[in-house]
């Protein structure tokens, strides 16, 4: 239980998209070009880019493929705001009540009534290193980092999968609040 | 000492400037006009904007007055990266080695050498809070707040003077990162 280490990685803003909605914004049948497998096993960044518009604006983010269930756009709070949103703080997939927005891509558009949100942070975690290291999927728990704005994030949640690779995730808000440059890594507290 | 609860504000991008600087950006003996007294005492925000320039961008950033013995702008890592700046965590009034800018305003324009950082965070104590919280000048001290993004900021210094009141300041990605909206008690932890 004493070396509860996990890399932490910063996720920038970007999108997931049902096969529906990709068929709208890029024509029935498109299939995402992948730009980088990302560190979730499957998962990648597309070369595809889609217009967010909000309330007081709009930006480009990139999707992360495959396709999902639904749509879901995840911000910080610094590009909420810029945007005109106040999503809620959740976990992927937890969509009911967030605010909706316009999705633009190169053939179509699509207005979603929810998927707009703030991702609570959280660590992915194998079967085996939950079980390594004493957690449950669904567990809040502490994670804890150094340098010169070391800080300690509570309400970090452990999500267990033998789909996942263990890694923990935090949106670029909590990068920088927590100067989290370059490789970096967490300490796992209860 | 069981009781170490402090107001948290966020700061925004600011700038000090000096008083030679101040005459060269809009006019010889100009003065700062207050738009709101702050939570320090003296200390306000003026009606007056300089815009600061950078290697890859510009923006505009209100004085913070009275005037002070150097000039230094306060930026989050969010502003920074906008701008093209890579500054250092410091504590105000510490800017040796710190990236210089070019300041703009009505009448002239600085190139300053240094004083572009990204602002420690920090609690500003009165003598008598300090004593009666175990705190000494200097002091780093971890701030526990709660909420639906709870974390427990570490690297906070303790600043005591007479010439204060009793507050914490973070900056807006630490605000962010830490869903600090309205009005925020942070718990002083040892």
């Amino acid at each position: 239980m004493s070396e509860r280490k996990v890399t932490i990685e910063g996720s920038g803003k970007h999108c997931h998209v049902t096969r529906e909605t990709l068929d709208t914004l890029f024509g029935k049948g498109f299939e995402l070009v992948v730009k980088k497998m990302l560190s979730q096993p499957g998962q990648f960044a597309s070369e595809q880019k889609v217009t967010v518009v909000g309330p007081k604006g709009q930006t480009t983010l990139s999707i992360i493929g495959p396709c999902r269930k639904a749509d879901q756009v995840e911000l910080s709070y610094t590009d909420a705001r810029a945007l005109g949103f106040n999503p809620p703080v959740r976990e992927s997939g937890d969509l009911k009540g967030s605010p909706g927005c316009k999705l633009v891509g190169p053939k179509g558009e699509v207005a979603i009534n929810e998927g707009v949100i703030i991702a609570k942070r959280h660590i992915h975690l194998t079967p085996e290193d939950a079980a390594k290291f004493g957690l449950k999927d669904k567990q809040n728990v502490k994670l804890k980092v150094g340098g010169e704005r070391a800080l300690i994030f509570d309400e970090v949640v452990a999500r267990v999968s033998p789909d996942y690779a263990t890694f923990a995730h935090v949106d670029y808000d909590e990068v920088n609040a927590a100067a989290l440059f370059g490789e970096t890594i967490g300490e796992i507290l209860d």
